[in-house]
């Protein structure tokens, strides 16, 4: 049983007993993650109750860690006296999270209420662009002068706010500019009396306050970074964006690229509310829906030859989804390597001929299959050859379409997971039916 | 122009004119993330050139960083000395991953060239399963006993091996158990005569070592880890796994469960030689063609009725098309919110529902529309109520096998991602055809 499972049930048995001391001890000593776990599959009723019986200052790490929609239910439930009491023991970059998930006028009573420093430096990080690196980072860093000694800046970080997750002492010059950084490690191995300038890394990697969120997680995984430093236009440090929100980013993002890829908007979870998703659902259901339509019509152009030979429209879906799973694989590989940044412009040549040799091989062997399947079948060897031949050509198509068309987006600059087989199939559907009904319609004199 | 571009270019340049000592200060400056980059895109020989002109540390922290086969590629071009010496500058836990792609008696000869220390550390960790915590961890941890003061800590630190990125020290007993942790910045701020056992923080996460990696991950996201310890099965730390370690195995298991969605092995890269993954991508195609087989076969039941009423085939795709959008877009958002662990055994029924109630919402639309559009485009209304209806149907089958089949997998213990659309679309195509053409041959009398 794991931790959560475990402090599902202590929690349920006593919230039976209602003997809220022991639940109070008990929530104490959880940890956050596992608390929020808990919260999500109780009733409402309870979350209250259950949220009501942390400090302020563990209900504040429960809050962060709480799913948008459960977070949103509960603060509903509570009032903005309580909330804003529960805010003012958050780092500003949480209170942030929490804030812009509320409606307009809530967030500002409860910003009204907050203590006036905190709400502050909230109100500060809430001018930046939602999705940017001043929008993730916390502003409370430490930051000493290049001129100070290991001593002086050991006594700054003792006085200062920041707590056991500050992995480095930033440093700046006389404009407060970031001109390099010291490990913790690195301040307890030196001598008090060194100046910092002299074991200082002035190698420092920052990302400016307006990054993309998703440049920054590259910055980070790439360099292998605990913590990235952000700084303004001219270099003035600002705050710092730890490892655990990229971690986070890096899940938004490959959840997204999933998503996309299956036809679906990007930011469902499993336990969405269906009316909040039906929109989005069914947008997608309406394009593949017209999609279908276009490639119906393809079929009806062809209608005589199959009220003539009946046959053609028992193998036709058999080329059309050859296509499906040829687009789909390159596409999915494909953008997932433009996600990794492993696609770049040298290499643009290397990647489609990959394809297209898979495309010939593959396509190849699965059209003697088929041909041999459809003969052995049915009898036709002229029928089963042009399925043959139109299954190979598919899979031609497939490879060029499954591999232009996302870095095209992505040219673009549209999400290539937009790509999605919805898409992209379209073409293999409609190249399929044609390059089949067409050469048979061509050939039907001999298939008669 | 980013860091990795400007560096490419300057290396291009030098290269040509063979002037090696400027190309060796270059290389020294840069971080060995860009190196790697800039290696992939040379040609072998240049690649080795470079390499040479690096310094053994840094040699090493860019073998570290290169992916999978241009590693391979580049060791196989270097002579074995040269690779040990190389391999002896690296931490253990980074000199395994190195090896472990290496045929085996190529790794034997390198390792008895190594220093001994080194090679016996590497060896140990190899002993330890692919794939779990063993092979991942870091055996250069800091530890101290709980009853040493800060001073003694902080002395113990200096004389320790780890470096720059150690950002706690372990607290053990008289056993070598795992008993806390002490983050470096409480250790900086603390009176040097306090006890460890004083500021410990005795609530540490902990793994076994043959803990699975993706549970480490799931760990260290969950608890916001910067680093975990590892233990054995008394409890006794072995070593240590850093975040950045974990981001690459979050990398990982998104690409893989992307990848398998799309009907693709799991760990293919945009530029493997097509020759490797030929096998792979051939044997989802086959079972897409086996898969497509059964579909016609579906059709070929009813190829008398297509035969009397062409307009059938014309239809035919959409029913199924649709199905294949619905079963794809549940499929995608299950297999997704089981991979970051939202789908427990008691939300089952709410998630089912909610695709059920998606299912009937967006195919009573869906139907309708296509009903219209079917009505508008050739005039027989019985023949577009049945397409309508048979829309309908496909839409609920759809909920409730991209419903089931992930969840079922999961039971069974295999990846939930193998439900890829290339397996769970046959249901739909299947029952799609079916419901259509078998409504149509029972009504076939009103149709024609």
């Amino acid at each position: 049983m794991s931790e959560t499972e475990r402090l599902t049930e202590s929690v349920k048995e006593l919230l039976g007993g209602g003997r809220d001391e022991r639940l109070a001890g008990l929530l104490e000593n959880a940890h956050a993650a596992d608390i929020s776990s808990v919260l999500r599959e109780l009733p409402l009723p309870d979350q209250v109750r259950l949220f009501r019986l942390l400090s302020s200052q563990h209900a504040g790490e429960v809050l962060s860690e709480l799913d948008d929609p459960t977070q949103r239910e509960l603060l509903r439930a509570l009032d903005e006296q309580e909330v804003s009491r529960v805010l003012d023991q958050m780092p500003a970059d949480d209170v942030v999270e929490v804030v812009e998930e509320l409606p307009k006028e809530e967030a500002e009573k409860i910003l009204d209420l907050m203590a006036e420093e905190k709400s502050e430096e909230v109100q500060e990080l809430l001018e930046y662009r939602e999705g940017t690196a001043g929008r993730l980072m916390s502003p409370n860093v430490v930051a000493v002068h290049e001129a100070a000694t290991v001593a002086q800046a050991i006594e700054h970080i003792r006085k200062s706010k920041s707590g056991d997750d500050a992995f480095y002492v930033y440093v700046v010059d006389d404009h407060d500019h970031l001109v390099g950084f010291v490990p913790l490690h690195r301040l307890l191995t030196a001598d008090p009396r060194t100046p910092i300038h002299a074991i200082r890394n002035a190698d420092v990697e920052s990302v400016a306050v307006d990054t993309d969120q998703e440049e920054v997680a590259r910055l980070v995984e790439r360099y292998d970074l605990v913590q990235v430093p952000v700084v303004d236009a001219s270099r003035r440090l600002l705050g710092a964006i730890g490892v655990d929100d990229v971690i986070d980013i890096i899940h938004e993002e490959a959840t997204e690229d999933i998503q996309r890829l299956g036809g679906v908007a990007g930011d469902e979870t499993v336990l969405d509310p269906p009316e909040a998703v039906f929109t989005k659902r069914l947008v997608w259901r309406l394009i593949n829906l017209g999609t279908a339509v276009l490639a119906a019509s393809v079929i009806g152009l062809f209608e005589s030859s199959i009220r003539s030979l009946a046959l053609l429209a028992v193998f036709m879906p058999i080329v059309a989804s050859m296509g499906g799973i040829g687009t789909t694989q390159t596409a999915t590989v494909v953008v997932r390597g433009i996600a990794l940044g492993e696609v770049s412009r040298p290499v643009l040549g290397r990647v489609l001929w990959k394809e297209l040799w898979l495309g010939l091989t593959t396509g190849a062997a699965n059209g003697l299959v088929i041909a041999a399947i459809a003969y052995l079948w049915k009898g036709q060897i002229l029928l089963s050859l042009i399925l043959g031949v139109a299954l190979l050509f598919n899979m031609l198509v497939a490879a060029v379409v499954g591999t232009l068309v996302p870095i095209a987006l992505k040219a673009f600059r549209i999400d290539p997971a937009i790509a999605s087989s919805v898409i992209i199939t379209t073409f293999t559907d409609v190249f399929g039916f044609f390059s089949f009904l067409g050469l048979a319609t061509v050939l039907i004199r001999f298939l008669l």
